[in-house]
């Protein structure tokens, strides 16, 4: 059993380690899993770097999601040979996890792991950021920025499912076609031009709007809600604060919100959670949420991995597969 | 009948003109009333400058409270003699105004008409900040900045009627024992040294904050505020956005939302505005909810009215008294 671990906060390619794992007995309750994969996302470099929500105790094993097979278990709801996801951190760049059984999810045995390893944060989001205020009506419409990152794209595919319609921002125009064909009712670019388009397009004025990258495209998205609309930021890709006219408060009614999916999954009722994760779960299998992958690597080749994260052509996840 | 009206948007003191006032008859359901009293608000200032959110036809009588009593009727809800306060724009800075009777509120025979005048805004918006989103527990916490403002009295006075604790953000060091006396729980100036005063008081985090001032002011209420807390805009008196940080709407879960009381007004069931105003009044009957009167002013001293509000020396509201 082996694991990548770091002893001190600091640039992941330095301070990663492939060392042996040592995993006490099984408690009761507790299964262990064999892991199948186990994806690298932005959270998982924050969590390296020190500058995450949360931070942990030293050393720790990277890994905030990943899917796994059961190699044996003390719990009645899980047996050997099942297939679950982690629900809670539990260090998942690792050839092994334990864990309590309500901290997993059993996933279905014919959903194809490298996907299901991709299921607990980012369709998760998706999943609160067009439930978590009050399920939009079906027709109805919703804006996003950075609608080709990992999360816009499982807005399109869950907002299709629900019969609600999105206005995409996106900063590069090549990628309206792309998303498109993805799903996405109308797609502009993240800029003056765009919002021209959107208005001309005549789609209705949303009542919810998806914040991953603050600053200005934050200000459009505030701008494009209708009256009394809920505007919600889950990331910060441009590293700057938002800046909110008082107007769009007091007058037009704006709430503005966050999430952070961790916390949903930390603390929501297991019921609510395995509901939520049913219905995500089946939307994968089949095959109307997928997430691209970019490459798959040995935890041997940590290094490849994280270099290929920060790629220019990057085209979808990057995995790990011990 | 007389009324001050402007033909065109502009600075008050260029475009307001004393004129004749002429009314219909009552139709069924409406009363005229007598004008007693009707305070100049910073909203009236922007109304006539053509800067508030909303605009008028041309040429309009500005006032948006006041309190009068009824010389004609044709509602069963009220009678010659009753006072009552206006709940809807009807021109208050004029001799007389009708309006039908499901627009007034009916005050108390022994409320002074001067108090009277200024109950419709400024307490039922701190009555709207302290419960519109869920009244806090009794001894909880709320802050507010601009504490020395009309609005920010009147919540210090309300917060204390049920039971909440208030810290209150000041520009000037000398408002503090002022306030204090006012039964504001803790009082600090508004900048670093004022939150330091904050951490030292020991006082609980407050799950409320009210802003009317915005910039690094509306920062300092969302840094005090507790995890999952609610920010409110009401006002802009800074003139500057406001900035939030990423981190305060993701992993601190806070909301941010606006308060425009006219809207609530126009808006909110008869019963919920009746039930409002009627605690309100009674605080103002027995003197718990008291609001500082500069000096009053005839029509025709309009001009000397408007010149004492933007005065330096000014010590509460101004009311014209026609």
């Amino acid at each position: 059993m082996q694991a990548l671990r770091f002893h001190e906060f600091g640039k992941p390619q330095d301070v990663l380690k492939l060392e042996p794992l040592e995993l006490p007995p099984l408690a009761e309750g507790e299964v262990r899993l064999k892991i199948l994969a186990a994806p690298v996302n932005p959270a998982d470099l924050n969590f390296i770097e020190g500058t995450y929500g949360v931070k942990p105790e030293l050393p720790a094993v990277p890994g905030i999601e990943g899917c796994g097979e059961v190699i044996e278990s003390r719990s009645s709801d899980l047996r050997i040979g099942d297939r679950a996801i982690m629900l809670r951190r539990a260090g998942s760049w690792a050839t092994h996890v334990q864990l309590p059984a309500d901290h997993l999810f059993k996933i279905p045995a014919d959903l194809d792991p490298l996907q299901a390893a991709m299921l607990k944060v980012n369709p998760a989001t998706a999943w609160r950021l067009l439930t978590g205020t009050g399920t939009p009506a079906s027709g109805s419409w919703i804006v996003q920025n950075a609608a080709n990152s990992a999360v816009g794209r499982c807005v399109i595919a869950v907002a299709r499912e629900l019969g609600i319609r999105t206005i995409n921002l996106v900063r590069r125009p090549e990628l309206i076609d792309e998303l498109q064909a993805l799903g996405a009712d109308l797609v502009v670019t993240d800029d003056d031009a765009g919002m021209d388009a959107v208005k001309s397009a005549g789609a209705g004025k949303p009542a919810l709007a998806f914040n991953c990258v603050g600053g200005e495209s934050a200000l459009r998205l505030m701008n494009l809600l209708a009256p009394g609309g809920i505007h919600i930021t889950y990331g910060a890709m441009a590293r700057r604060p938002l800046t909110v006219p008082n107007g769009l408060l007091i007058f037009k009614d704006l709430q503005l919100r966050g999430l952070w999916i961790t916390k949903w999954i930390e603390s929501a009722p297991k019921q609510e959670l395995d509901e939520a994760y049913a219905k995500l779960a089946a939307l994968m299998t089949n095959g109307s949420l997928t997430m691209p992958v970019d490459s798959t690597h040995s935890l041997e080749s940590s290094g490849t991995a994280l270099e290929r994260v920060s790629a220019a052509g990057r085209d979808g996840k990057v995995l790990l597969v011990p």
